[in-house]
């Protein structure tokens, strides 16, 4: 077991699902007549992150995953997206990130402690900061943007989402 | 590494904690006066599951993963919910079974073939199974199920998703 199964490939396909989104999101403000950045600006609730953020908080979490789980420096990507454009772009950037990592880079992940700035000093063992902040995190943001373009008549479906699994052969 | 540990503590935490967002959610109905089952009945796109399936389907999700990990058969848990209390009542009928579960259940769960009904004869790696199934779809329930309360007032923030997290000593 070697915890680049459980990130490369996971964060890749969910990203690049995302991306797809945006192509049916553009479809519908085509023939709805909007401004499909319109929606980069939406949310569910007034207190809540737009999608912008929602995006740009997924691509970090798995930035973050794959560089702190290898032990690198993660690139800085400063949070200036406004734009579908822009966003599909930082998707993009992160996917292209993360295909940098081999699976030899995650030998004995599980075990290296991880930290972050907001931890305030603390770490955490490599496998638990991917299944208590990681991976939670990813999927609430990612889901969340899902959700907003879903409440704002997108036509998603699950297989949107979980897309390609691999089954035995 | 054993997925004891991105299984048995993940949906422990997590289905608590979305139990707790329902302790707000009724005092957001008492507050407001409106029925809190409303809210079992409730989602952000018509053709969406209701609340009532999100957290039935994560449910599922949590107990699917620990059988099929173990090798074991789940119970079945028939999705009759219809009020919050009988959806609380759920969520603690799986965080009891999930706690069934020991570490030793899940030596050499990464490479057990898992199967489903739905999967029609084919099988996937234990691995495969919590990576690109059992996870995604439990978070993407789950996560949906805090949407719901969230975009209807229900005032949940992100450290009632994530709850505590395990840091170094």
């Amino acid at each position: 077991m070697n915890l680049y199964d459980a990130t490369v490939p996971i964060f890749t396909k969910l990203l690049t699902s995302a991306d797809t989104w945006f192509d049916k999101a553009a479809a519908v403000a085509d023939a709805k007549k909007f401004d499909l950045d319109i929606l980069a600006a939406s949310r569910l609730a007034p207190d809540q992150y737009a999608l912008v953020s929602q995006i740009q908080s997924a691509c970090d979490q798995a930035k973050f995953a794959v560089a702190k789980l290898a032990g690198k420096e993660a690139p800085s990507h400063p949070d200036t997206e406004k734009t579908v454009a822009e966003l599909r772009q930082r998707i993009q950037t992160v996917i292209a990130y993360v295909a940098t990592f081999k699976r030899e880079d995650f030998v004995g992940a599980e075990d290296r402690p991880c930290s972050h700035a907001w931890m305030a000093g603390k770490s955490m063992r490599g496998g638990d900061y991917l299944d208590h902040v990681a991976l939670p995190n990813f999927y609430f943001h990612i889901t969340t943007a899902y959700a907003i373009l879903r409440h704002n008549g997108v036509p998603l479906g699950k297989s949107d989402f979980i897309a390609d699994i691999p089954f035995l052969p």
